[in-house]
């Protein structure tokens, strides 16, 4: 037997999430186990790095299987790649250790955040960054932003009703680029006030929902309804009513899985 | 009557085009008429800059059309947007000369090509940027490029079989930019080889498939099968058959229409 690790691209605008569910809806988890299925002839069990919710997106998720076929490992991508839909892409398939493990080996994740800041939505990334139409204030929302860097209970940023044992979370890095131009950003017709903000976080683990509970809070510090000075209360205030509305799941991106 | 000019992004994935068909073919056109016959319970004759092909898409494309409403100019365009699928944006709307004219106004053009050079597909660029899987060389292609600029004769870059009464064009700028970091690219598994190319041509016009066909033939600069010191010889060849193929529809955005 070997362990094959998958590194994937998804667009998850199409699918109910990453992992399978009992009502057979679609997912990506589904998806890819049926292309290794049809690939191998034995019946995948495919181990990803994390959920990821219906509409969220991802640049670098991290998967594994076991397999006794032959095929050589850097052939996986290629082959699963011709078997797979369009908006799903092996980037990367590898041979592993046998004890290599896509969730419980993982020391951490980046995730980015996706808004789109203009008086209209955008044709071209609708589903690939929340839209928010009202001017964004970039120097409260970068000052906030670096607020959730450092060892915090999160409990603050974790969806409510969630039974949570440990909502104590490392951050390693938080940061929001402002992106004045990009390929499906263009001045025209925007008065100039079209643009992208890219919020990037790293860290050891997230809550459920977490990343776009900070997003959503981020706006509306951008919105001037939250101030950047009272974030670092809201984080210690441990009180999910006290942090922003959870930003929608087309803005986020699973960027990276840290092994 | 009142002559209104609006800004429109589109996404062309799913359209036969810009231009109405007869045989009721899904366009940009005829979507936005009959919104805004809708809007204003008139007949709307939408005069587009030009035509894009199915599958292309515009950050800027502008049309225009006569109307008695007294809907005030700017409202159109939030107006619209609530009526139009969110594939179709009016950005901006505004009152124009009542001798306005899309197409015979407009002074000039800006195109984009866009092109994901990476060893497999991406899920998130998909209809969004031409795939090309093999290693292009960049200063080939930017050097390429530059020689678009300048009044030429584009014969051997307008697609064969059309008549063209005159095929020269002045070229403004031509350039091709590399983008290493873009909010859809990580380097995560593609061993940091993974970018956009992002070529931009602004042109007093431009013949039929003309982008295109300069995109391919700079591909093939970059696959290294076209010299880039060959391309001035096959501008004044004014031979198709000399130039590179026709780059797929997907990476090409009507950018920009000059009045």
């Amino acid at each position: 037997m070997r362990n094959i690790k998958l590194i994937i691209e998804y667009d998850g605008t199409n699918y109910h999430g990453w992992q399978s569910q009992k009502n057979n809806a679609s997912t990506i988890q589904a998806a890819i186990q049926a292309a290794v299925g049809r690939l191998t002839g034995e019946d995948c069990k495919l181990i990803g790095s994390g959920r990821t919710d219906a509409g969220v997106h991802a640049l670098g998720q991290v998967a594994n299987f076991k397999t006794g076929s032959k095929i050589p490992a850097e052939r996986f991508s290629y082959a699963l790649n011709s078997l797979l839909p369009p908006d799903i892409v092996i980037k990367k398939s590898e041979e592993a250790g046998m004890d290599f493990h896509s969730r419980y080996s993982a020391r951490g994740k980046k995730y980015k955040y996706l808004i789109y800041n203009s008086p209209h939505p955008s044709a071209l990334l609708r589903n690939r960054a929340c839209h928010v139409a009202q001017a964004l204030d970039y120097d409260s929302m970068s000052k906030a932003a670096l607020c959730f860097a450092g060892t915090h209970d999160f409990l603050a940023f974790s969806a409510s009703g969630r039974n949570v044992k440990n909502s104590v979370r490392t951050i390693a890095r938080a940061s929001l680029n402002r992106i004045e131009r990009c390929n499906c950003v263009s001045s025209q017709g925007e008065g100039g006030s079209a643009c992208i903000y890219e919020f990037e976080i790293e860290g050891d683990g997230f809550l459920y929902n977490m990343v776009r509970i900070i997003a959503g809070t981020l706006i509306e510090v951008g919105l001037g309804r939250i101030s950047a000075g009272s974030v670092p209360g809201i984080i210690e205030g441990r009180d999910r009513k006290m942090a922003g509305k959870t930003a929608p799941a087309c803005g986020l991106y699973l960027a990276e899985v840290y092994y």
